[in-house]
């Protein structure tokens, strides 16, 4: 890795202050330092509580509550006769007025690990029993549960932890997998094969479905690797070396 | 793929109003009907106006213009002399209240392509002159731009397209890239070998930088396909398959 300068400097917020409130959502304004030493202004939106605790961010921090508000899950449903496919979730959201194709996600409870929530949520939504990747390394984890990452980071305070957990459908308790709800959710699963999950998103987003930039990067990342080590030789050889 | 039902059905937003402004954020309130025929509420926060451009979002369509709001570049940095690398920006992000590790992203501009955008913004943020990534056919494109991805559809209406670009390193307009920042803008840009790239991010997160989930789940793809792979082996060999 290269850096024009390793050590950024020490931008900071000084205060954010709540302006307005709709349901779930608050409009905050915040004062900030920049890098250079400037004060400027800035806006934010936020969720207003996570399930079951107010959360109160007036003041110096941008946070309250400590790590993530939510998780995503990778799920990789596993098989004796199938090929390994991905989990994915199909819902109508307000927000982009479409319907979307999303991982299996949901808000970390009060006292939840993100690995908790994970399964948690992978079982509300889908009716599938998750298990952690055990003995499969990837980054620093072996069960792997990234760190805590952003979603909009020029608008929203949003973050979530991505978690991976694998499925077993040849286990009894996966054959009929049962979904639970909320009153005011309706979430279809979708099964997609891992090498043609690109071509699938691309149909769907097609179809008027709109994928969730996470999923379509996830994916985009699955063939990447082999067009980066193609456009490497070509030029290599182009260049006679 | 499957689907427990491949046809959704046709919820869609009757109505949406803005509550609340605070800079160039806008707090909406949103009538929608849902899958099932019912009327719900909903908020969500949107952009107040694009650059240049102002945006009116009342009334039933939750966008008067169409497209997506801004641009996020795949830069894949190749040379004769060096291993393909990614390019990425780290910059001090308020919402979040940290340095993020991002892409480098930005509006669309009126009248331009996600492809113009996403040359400009690139040039703009980091300095180097990219090229569509011709020849190399990925998804639906040969020069890859992605459908329209949502970004929080739970939250906000923002939506970006992600364009792929080359930039050639070798050639002698990025020997000496300058970026060309706005006056409150101070981005330093980052150049990560592809092997390395999720090892480096959860480097990264452990300085406390916030990675964009994109980021990350486009790294974490480009590790899962191999990872998918030898679960699928291992389980098919303890099943005897």
């Amino acid at each position: 890795m290269s850096s024009t300068h390793l050590h950024a400097g020490s931008a900071h917020v000084v205060s954010c202050t709540t302006t307005a409130r709709a349901l779930w959502l608050k409009l905050q304004s915040i004062l900030y330092k920049d890098t250079k030493g400037n004060t400027r202004n800035c806006a934010r939106t936020t969720a207003a509580e996570r399930r079951g605790e107010a959360v109160d961010e007036e003041g110096p921090d941008t946070k309250a509550h400590s790590g993530a508000d939510a998780v995503a899950v990778v799920a990789l449903l596993t098989s004796h006769t199938e090929n390994p496919k991905l989990l994915f979730v199909k819902q109508f959201r307000p927000p982009v007025n479409a319907y979307t194709i999303e991982f299996p996600a949901g808000l970390i409870d009060p006292g939840e690990t993100p690995l908790q929530a994970a399964l948690r949520e992978l079982k509300e939504e889908t009716g599938y029993i998750g298990e952690p990747l055990e003995g499969s390394r990837i980054g620093n984890d072996v069960v792997h549960v990234s760190p805590e990452l952003c979603l909009s980071p020029g608008m929203t305070a949003e973050s979530i932890h991505v978690v991976t957990l694998k499925v077993d459908l040849d286990d009894e308790k996966n054959h009929h997998p049962k979904q639970d709800l909320d009153e005011e959710e309706d979430i279809e699963i979708l099964r997609i094969e891992v090498p043609s999950l690109l071509r699938e998103l691309d149909a769907l987003a097609g179809e008027n479905y709109r994928i969730f930039d996470g999923v379509y990067l996830f994916a985009y990342g699955l063939v990447f690797s082999g067009l980066a080590d193609a456009l490497h030789s070509e030029h290599t050889e182009a260049k006679g070396g």
